[in-house]
C-alpha cells in the first residue's frame, strides 16, 4: 500500500507542476504579445511622423527653390537625402510597422481579412523567389500543353481536337491565371512595385479561361474550319510560354542581384538593381511586342469567324475582343515601363546621380 | 543672400535630422524584430516540452492503472488536470507559439508560402465570425439564384432554360466553393478543428462546378427531357441554401457563447461550449439527412438519364457518381459526429464531469 501511495503522490506532484507551467506559459505568451503590440504602435507612430516630415522637407524645398531662396545643386542633393529616408522607411525592417496596403478586393473575396504580409523582408524576399520559380514551373507546362495537343492533334486525331483535352487545358489555364492573380495580390500587399495593369491582365485571363470552358468544341465535319480558333489559341499560347521563360529569366536576375547585394549591406540592394541587365530588356521587348500583335491579331481572326457566321457563339466573340483589349492593354504598358526607363536614363545623365535613377525606376 | 543662407541652412539641417531618424527607426525595428524572435523561440521550446512531459504523464497514468497503482478516481482526476493543461497550450495565447501545422497542399497550390496564421486569439475568432457571415451572405444567394432561375424557367422562358444564366450560375458555384474551400483550409491552419471531411466535399463540390460548365445546355426540342437533370440539380441546390442557414446559425451561436464566455475567462470558452445549442442539433440532423437522401437521388437520376441515353455526355456520369459519394459522405460523417456526441455525453453522465465532454467533443 505504501509503494501505490508513493507512486501516486508523485505523480500528482507532477501533475499539478506540469498545469502551473501551463499557466505561466499562457501568461508569458500574452505578456509577449502585448508587449509586442505596443512596440509595434510605437514604431508605426515614429514611422507616420518621418514620412509626414519627408512629405512636408520635399514641398518645402520646391517652394523654397522656386522663390530662388535656395541653391539648386543643394536642392538636389537634399532632395536625394530625404529619398534615400523614405527609402530607408519604406524598404527596410521598419517597412513592417508602416500601415499596411489595403489588401485589395480579390483577395478579400476569396481568402477574406486575413493579414497575408510577412513582416521580416527576408519572407518576402522568399515569397518573391517562390513565385518567380512558380512562374518557372508553370512557363514550361504552358510550352508543352499546346504543343503537345498541336501534335497530337495532327498525329493521332486526324486534325481534329476532341474535346475533353482542350477543356483540360483550359480548366488548368483558368486554375493558373487564379493562382498567378493571388500571388501577385500577395506581393503587391508585401511592398511589390508590381504594375496594376499585369494583375488586370490576369484578370482577363481568367475571365476568358471561364467563358472558353463553356464554349463547345465542335468536330466533323468542317473541323479544320471550325476549330482555326482553338488552333491559334493554341499557338499563341506557345509563344506565350517562351515569352514567359524569358521574363523570368530578367526577372529572376533583377531579384538575385538584390538579394546577393543585400547580404553586404541592405540598403545598397535596389540602388544598383538594373545593372547588368538592361541589355537583356533589349531581347525581351522585340519578343513582347511580336508577342502582342500575335495576341490582337488571334482576336481579330475570332471576331471575324463570329461575323463571317463560321462559327457564331457569344463565347466568340467575347474571346476575341477581350484578346484584342489585352494585346492593347499590354503594349501600352510595356511601352510606358521603357519611357519611364529612358526618361530617368536621360535624368541620370543630366543628374549624375544613378541612386536616384534606380530608385524612381524601382517606384514607376 | 543672408536669408538664402539661413533658410538653406535650416532646411538641410533638418533633412539631415530626417535622415538620422529614418536610421534609428530602421534600428530599432530590425532590433525588434530579432528580439520578438529570440522570445518566441524561448516560447516554443518551452511549449514544446510541456507538450512532451504531457504526453509522458499520461501513458505514466495509464500504466500505473493498469498496475492497479494508482485509483482510478485520482487517475481521472489527473488525466482531467493533463487535458486542461494541453487545452490551456494549445487554444490559449500560447499556442501561436506551437509549430505551425503544415499548411495543406491546397492553399501552397493557390497562395504559395505565405503564412496565414494569425498570432492573436482575437484575430483568429474574427477570421472566424468573418467565414460565418460570409457563409450567412451566400446562403441567400444559394437560395435566390436556383429559385429565380426555375421562376423565369416556367414564367418567361416557357420550361426550357437559356445556356447562358446557368453557366452564370455554374461559374459563382465555382468560384463560391473555391473561395469556401480557401477559407476553411485558413481556418483550419488557425487552428479550427473544422472536419476535413467538408474540406473534401468542398473540393468535390468546386471540380463537379467546372465540369458543369463544360457540359452542353441543351435546348429544344424536348426541352423538359434534356433539362431534368439541371431542374433536379437546382431543386437540389435550393434545399442547400436552407440547410446552410440552418447549419450557420447553429455554427454562429456556438462561436457567441465561446466569444460571449471568452471575455469573462478565456479559459472558460470551450468547457460550456454546446450548452443550450444541443437542441437545435436534432432540429438541424432531420434536415441534413433530407438533404442527403436528396443529394444520392438527383445522382442516381442523372446516372439513369445518362444510361437510358437521354444525354450520353461523360459529364453527366461523372456529376451522377460524383454527387452519390457526396451524399455518402456527408451522410458517414453527419452520423459519426451525432455519434461522437453521444458516445461522451454518455460518458459524461458515468463521470460527471461537464469539462471533458465539451473537450472531447471538440476535438472529435
Amino acid at each position: 500500500m505504501e509503494a501505490v501511495d508513493e507512486s501516486a503522490k508523485k505523480v500528482e506532484e507532477e501533475v499539478g507542476r506540469v498545469v502551473e507551467q501551463a499557466r505561466e506559459l499562457q501568461e508569458s505568451g500574452a505578456s509577449l504579445i502585448s508587449r509586442i503590440s505596443n512596440e509595434e504602435q510605437s514604431l508605426r507612430q515614429k514611422a507616420n511622423s518621418l514620412e509626414s516630415s519627408i512629405r512636408r522637407l520635399r514641398s518645402l524645398i520646391n517652394s523654397l527653390l522656386s522663390q530662388k531662396l535656395l541653391d539648386p545643386k543643394l536642392a538636389d542633393k537634399l532632395e536625394e537625402d530625404l529619398l534615400r529616408a523614405r527609402f530607408i522607411i519604406t524598404d527596410g525592417d521598419a517597412a513592417a510597422f508602416l500601415p499596411a496596403k489595403a489588401q485589395g478586393r480579390f483577395l478579400r473575396m476569396f481568402l477574406g481579412p486575413i493579414n497575408v504580409r510577412a513582416s521580416r523582408k527576408d519572407v518576402q524576399l522568399k515569397v518573391k523567389e517562390e513565385y518567380n520559380s512558380y512562374r518557372d514551373r508553370t512557363a514550361f507546362l504552358f510550352l508543352l500543353f499546346p504543343l503537345t495537343l498541336l501534335i497530337l492533334r495532327s498525329w493521332i486525331w486526324e486534325g481534329c481536337l476532341p474535346a475533353f483535352p482542350v477543356q483540360l487545358y483550359q480548366a488548368w489555364l483558368l486554375f493558373l491565371y487564379t493562382g498567378l492573380a493571388l500571388r501577385e495580390n500577395i506581393l503587391q500587399a508585401n511592398g511589390s512595385d508590381i504594375r496594376p495593369w499585369w494583375i488586370y491582365h490576369h484578370y482577363c485571363a481568367m475571365v476568358m479561361a471561364l467563358v472558353s470552358l463553356t464554349w463547345e468544341i465542335k468536330g466533323q465535319p468542317n473541323c479544320a474550319q471550325k476549330q482555326r480558333g482553338v488552333e491559334l489559341f493554341l499557338q499563341w499560347a506557345m509563344m506565350q510560354g517562351v515569352a514567359m521563360l524569358l521574363q523570368n529569366r530578367y526577372q529572376r536576375q533583377r531579384l538575385y542581384t538584390r538579394i546577393a547585394l543585400g547580404k553586404a549591406n541592405r540598403m545598397d540592394v535596389v540602388w544598383g538593381e538594373t545593372a547588368g541587365v538592361d541589355g537583356q530588356l533589349w531581347v525581351l521587348c522585340p519578343i513582347l511586342f511580336l508577342l502582342q500583335g500575335f495576341e490582337a491579331y488571334v482576336g481579330l481572326l475570332l471576331l471575324k469567324t463570329a461575323f463571317v457566321g463560321v462559327v457564331s457563339e457569344w463565347q466568340v466573340i467575347f474571346c476575341g475582343i477581350l484578346l484584342v483589349l489585352m494585346a492593347v492593354g499590354n503594349f501600352m504598358n510595356t511601352v510606358q515601363t521603357l519611357m519611364a526607363k529612358s526618361r530617368f536614363k536621360a535624368k541620370m545623365k543630366r543628374t549624375k546621380s544613378k541612386q536616384e535613377l534606380d530608385y524612381v525606376v524601382r517606384n514607376s
